[in-house]
C-alpha cells in the first residue's frame, strides 16, 4: 500500500472517510435485509428527521451521490427545453462539473459573480435586460435560478439577500434552486442567519450536502413541495442517481440529522477555521475573499508556497499577480487542535 | 425505526449492508487523509490487483457508483453522436434504465434476445442487413455493442460465443462493452469458462460490479487499452459519476480483490443457489429460463404466490399466462444454509 | 451540367420542383421587402387559411423545413425529460429520422406496426400493461404518440380508429401528434374519412406536409390550442427550424391553400395511382400492403426488377423472401397519364 | 393580403426573395425528375463550382437550410461529448441560437470579443490558461474553435488574423470553423484580404451563407478534407437538416456560383454601404463600430429614433446609454440607388 498524507491536511474537506458515529450505524445495519432504492426504513427515517429539520412535513427527498449529479439532475427536471439555468459566472456548474449541464442539453446563462453570489439587484435586472431586449425569442429563456450557500469561495447569503432572490425568482414564477454541498459549514456561522426552514420556504430545490460534511457520500435533494416536479423518481434513474443500496446514503443522513450531528460537524470545522483566520488576522495576511465559513482564501508571495507545502497540505487557489497566488485551507469536521497548531507553527516557519 | 425484513429475503442480490471485511477496511483507513477524485493509494492499490488480475497491466480503470452510470458513461464515451448501441431487447440499457442512454443521445439499436443472450449468429446478420440497406444512411449507425455477462436472465456466455461476438465486433470496428453488474456470480459457477482475462482480452471495456457483489456501493470499469477513450476522466465527471470521495470506491475494491473476496462472495451465493436449484428440480418446478447463476427464475400457480409471500421475500418477475406467474429467487453473499432450508420449507408448505 | 432523369420516374413523390402555381406566387412577391422569421404578411395569410379549413381559428400555425425537424421540434418541445415517444415500430421516427428523436435525449417506444398503423387495441394494451409493471419507475414514460397519415406504408387510418386512438390518448392525458407529410394524398382518396378538421379536433399538434405535396419544401406544424407550447417560437429556433426568410415557407403555404390547390394537387396523384393500382389489379400481381394513397408496393421476382429497371424509375422497398422483392411505384402532383401508360407499358414488357 | 412594407428598408439583408437568376432557374428546373436529398446532378455541379473557387478539389459539400442548423449540425460533428466550442462572447452560437448548441449538449466558451473577433493573443492565452489550469480535467475542454466572416458586428478578420488563429489551432488540434452567413459582403469589401481559398486552406470546416446573399434559403457547408468527419450525410440527417429535395439548394448555389453571380451579389451590397457610409461620416455620425461590411451601426440621439423610423425601416441594435441608441442600416443585393437616396433624405430631414 501507499502512504497516504502525513502532513496535516487542509487540501480540502473531503480527505478522510465518514464521521465514525455514521460507520458505526453502517455496521449495525449491515445484516438487516431492506428494500432497494432508497424503499427502506433507513432511508424513510432519515427523510422524516430532516422534514422536521426543515419544517416541511410535506417535502419529497432523494438521496443522491454526489454535487454534480445533484445539480444535473434536479436542473434537468425543472428546466424544459428552451431554456437554461441563471447561476453566479463563478457558479459549481459553469465551471467545475465538466459540462455536466449542457451535456443534459441546458446553457448556463451567467452574472457576474458579487464576493460569490449573484446580487439580488443583478439578478433583477439581468431578467429586466432580457425581457427588453427585442431579440429575446431568439435567445436562451431563464427558466430558474442556482445559488449556493455557502458559495464556491466561502461566502454566505443573507437572510435579506435571500429573501430577496426568491421574491424576484417568485415574480419572474422561476424555481429557486439552492447548493448546499457545504451547508454545515454555512449552519456553524455566527454570521450566518439563514436556517434550514428559511432555505426550505424560499427554495424550490435545495440539497443538504453529505459528502463535504462527514458523510462516505451522498446529498439529501429536499422538494418541499411534492408536487413541484412530477416522477422525479424517475428523472433521478434516468440520472444514473438512483444507487440499487438506496438505504447506504439514507443511513447516513439518518445518522447525520440524529443527536445534532450535522450541526455538531459543522461546529467543529468552523470552531478550526476560526482560530486559523484569527492568527491570520492577528499576523496581517491579506485574504483574497473574506469568508466566515470552513474555507480560508489567503494571498501569499510566490516564494513561500513550496516551504508551506512542505509542511502542510493546503489547497492552490488561484493566480493573483506575477509575484502572488491565492492559496486556501479547509477545515472539516476532522480538524483537530493539534491540526490548526501544526498549521500556525508552519506558517510562523516560512 | 421501522422494522426491516424479518423473513428470509430472496428479492435480489441488494438488500444487505456489505461483506464485513470491506466494512472493517472502511473502519481502519477511516482517518488517513488522502486526495479525493479516486486519485488516492488505496483506489491505486485496487487497481493494481484487478489489473494483475485481469491480466491487463497497463489498463484504465475507473471507480463508478452505479450500474447505469457506468453504462451511460462509457457509451456516451464510446459513440460518435450518430452511432447507437447493440444491445439484445432485454437488455438492462434498453429496458430498465429510464432512458439513461437516450439522455444522452443515442439510440439502443435491439436484436432479440435468445436465452437472454445475443445470439453471434443474430449480430452478424444484424449488420449484414444494415449494410445491405439502401437507406441505411438515413438511419442510426451501430456504434458499439452492449452484452451483460451474466445476462439479465441469469443466463451465461460461453466463451466461444463471447469470441466470436467479439471478432464480428473487431471485424465491423465495433467496441465491445461488457456490463458485469454481477460479474462475481457468472466467475463462481462451474458452467462458466470465461475468466476476467477472457474477458480483458475480448472486450474493449468492461466493467466488475460491486453494488450486487458484496460491496456498498461502487463499479469498476476497466479499459484494457488505455489509449482507447482520451479524457475518460472529464468525461465520467461530466456524467456526476466522479465522487469526490473516491476512495470510497476505491477502498471496497481493494478489499475485494485482497484474499480472492470477489470469488469467495460468488461461490457463497452460488452454493446456496445450486441447492436451491436442486431441490426445484428434484421437485419438478418449471423454470422460465435455465439459469446457473445466482438468480432462479421459476413460474408458479397464481394461488402459490400470496401463501408464498407470507412465509419468504421474492421478486415478482413477469406474468407467464392467466393462471401462472414467473418469480425470482436471487442469492447473494449473504445467504445463509438457514435461508435456504426456510426457502425449501416455506416451498414444501405451499 | 449532368443529365437528369428521363426515363418516367416512380421513385418518389420530391422528384421534381413545386407546383408552377407556387414558383409563380414566389416570383411575383419576389421584391417584396417583409419581416423575417414568419412575421411577414404572406405566412399570416397563408395560416388564417389553414385556420379556416382545418376549422381551428385559434391555433398556432409554424412553417418549417423538413419532416425530421418537425418531428424533432415537435416531439422535443411535448415530451418532459424522462418521457419518450409511442410509435409504431415502422414510424419514420423510428427507422428513417437517423436518431433526430434520441439526439434530443428522448426514447421511441414502439408498438407493433398492423397494416402500417398503431392498432387502438395495441396502444391500450401498451399502456395498461405499463402501468401495471411494478417496475415501470426505472422505465421510459410514454409521453405521447405518433402516428402519421396517411403512413410510412400508405395506408390510412379510420376516423374510428383516429377517434379511439384519440380517446385513449385524452384518458392518459398523453399528446396526440399526426405527421401529415403525405396529407395531401390522403384527402385525396374516396377511401379517407378523415379530414382536416377531424385532425384539428383530435390531434394536440399535426403537420400538413409541403415538400412531398407540390412544394418546394415546408410543413405547416398547427397546434390547434395556442396554449398548450408555450414559447414554440423560440423551441423552433433552438432546432434550427426557424428560415430567416420565412415567407418562403409561408408563401408557398398561402398558394397551396388557395383555390384548393392542395386538394387537387393530391387528386392528380391519386388519379394517377388509382389507374396503376386497377391495372395491377386487373393483371393478378401481388401486393405487399394494400393502400388506396399516392404510394403502391407490389412484389416482383428478383428476376424481373432490372428489366424494369431499365424502362422506368422506381423504388426499392425491402426483400421479400429469396426470389421476391417488394418495390413501390409513387406517384405525384407531376405524373402525368403519359408517365401511367409508360409504366403499364413497360410492366407488359417484362 | 395584409400590405408588405413599402417604406425603403435598411432592417436586414433577408427581407427580399431572391435574386431573379435564382427564381429563373428553378423555374427552368422545375419539370426535371432528379434524386433527392442532395444527390442531384445540379447539387453535383454546384458542388464542383464551389470546389474550384475554393480551390479544395476533394471537398465534402452539403447544402443545408439556415445558419444555426449548420451551425449546430457542424458543432455536434465535431465535439467530443465532453469538449466546448470556443467563440466570442458575441457570437451568434453564445448569443442569438436559443440554445442550439447545448441542445445538442455541449458548452460555448467564450472570449471577450475584440472590435467583434477573437483576438489571436486572447485565443492564446485562454488556451494557455486552460491547460495551466490544475483543475482542467474538471471543466469543459475546447474542441474546437467558432468564428464567423465578416463578424456579427459586421467587421472583418484580416488575413494576418486569421493565419496566425488557424495556427494555434493547428499547434492544439482544434478545429477551425467559420460561419460565412455573409461572406459575400466581405468577399465584396476592398479592405477584405481573405479570399475563400485563404478559408479553404486556413479552416477544417466553413459555410457560405446562401440566405442571407442573395439565396431564398440555403448554406453550403464545405469540409476541404473530406475524410475529416465519417458520416457526416447522416449527422446532416440526423438533425433534421437533409432536404428531401435537396436539389432546391442546390439549384440556387449553382447559379450563385455561376457568372460571379455571387461577388456580384456582394458588390452591389456595399457599393450601397459605402454610398451611406461615406455620407454619414462626412455629415459626422458617431459609430457604434467601424465595420466596412453591408451592416452600418451607428449612434443616434433617442429622439430621432421615432422620426426616422417614420421615414425608413432600420434594425434597433443596442442601448448605449439613457439617451442614445445604436441603430443598424443593412443593404443587400436589392437595395437601389434610389434606397440609399431615400435614406440619406431621411436623415437630412430628422
Amino acid at each position: 500500500m501507499n502512504k497516504t498524507l502525513t502532513k496535516p491536511s487542509f487540501t480540502s474537506d473531503y480527505m478522510e472517510g465518514a464521521h465514525p458515529a455514521i460507520l458505526e450505524k453502517l455496521s449495525e445495519s449491515n445484516f438487516d435485509k431492506t428494500q432497494g432504492y432508497g424503499l427502506d426504513p433507513y432511508s424513510e427515517s432519515a427523510r422524516e428527521k430532516i422534514r422536521k429539520t426543515c419544517g416541511c412535513p410535506d417535502a419529497e427527498i432523494h438521496f443522491l451521490i454526489g454535487g454534480t449529479q445533484a445539480n444535473a439532475t434536479v436542473i434537468g427536471a425543472l428546466l424544459d427545453s428552451y431554456q437554461g439555468v441563471l447561476s453566479s459566472d463563478e457558479g459549481h456548474i459553469n465551471v467545475h462539473e465538466a459540462g455536466a449541464i449542457e451535456l443534459g442539453g441546458h446553457k448556463v446563462l451567467t452574472i457576474k459573480y458579487n464576493n460569490g453570489k449573484i446580487h439580488p439587484a443583478d439578478l433583477g435586472q439581468w431578467l429586466v435586460d432580457f425581457y427588453n431586449d427585442g431579440n429575446h425569442e431568439h435567445m436562451v429563456f431563464p427558466g430558474m435560478v442556482y445559488i449556493s450557500h455557502p458559495t464556491e469561495s466561502g461566502t454566505l447569503y443573507s437572510l435579506d439577500e435571500l429573501e430577496e432572490i426568491s421574491s424576484i425568482c417568485k415574480s419572474y414564477k422561476l424555481p429557486l434552486y439552492l447548493d448546499g454541498a457545504r451547508m454545515a459549514y454555512a449552519l456553524a456561522c455566527k454570521e450566518n442567519d439563514i436556517q434550514l426552514h428559511d432555505i426550505a420556504r424560499l427554495c424550490d430545490v435545495f440539497y443538504i450536502g453529505g459528502t463535504k460534511c462527514g458523510a462516505l457520500l451522498g446529498e439529501a435533494v429536499v422538494i418541499p413541495n411534492p408536487r413541484l416536479i412530477p416522477n422525479f423518481f424517475t428523472i433521478v434513474k434516468q440520472h444514473g442517481a438512483l444507487p440499487a443500496k438506496g438505504r447506504i446514503a439514507g443511513i447516513q443522513f439518518d445518522t447525520l440529522f440524529s443527536d445534532d450531528l450535522y450541526f455538531r460537524i459543522g461546529q467543529a470545522a468552523i470552531h478550526a477555521s476560526d482560530r486559523i483566520r484569527k492568527w491570520l488576522r492577528e499576523n496581517n495576511y491579506r485574504f483574497l475573499i473574506e469568508s466566515p465559513t470552513n474555507q480560508i482564501m489567503i494571498i501569499l508571495e510566490n516564494e513561500k508556497l513550496q516551504p508551506l507545502a512542505e509542511l502542510v497540505e493546503y489547497g492552490f487557489w488561484d493566480k493573483v499577480d506575477d509575484t502572488h497566488t491565492a492559496i486556501r485551507f479547509a477545515t472539516s469536521w476532522a480538524t483537530t487542535d493539534e491540526d490548526v497548531d501544526n498549521l500556525i507553527e508552519a506558517l510562523m516557519k516560512i
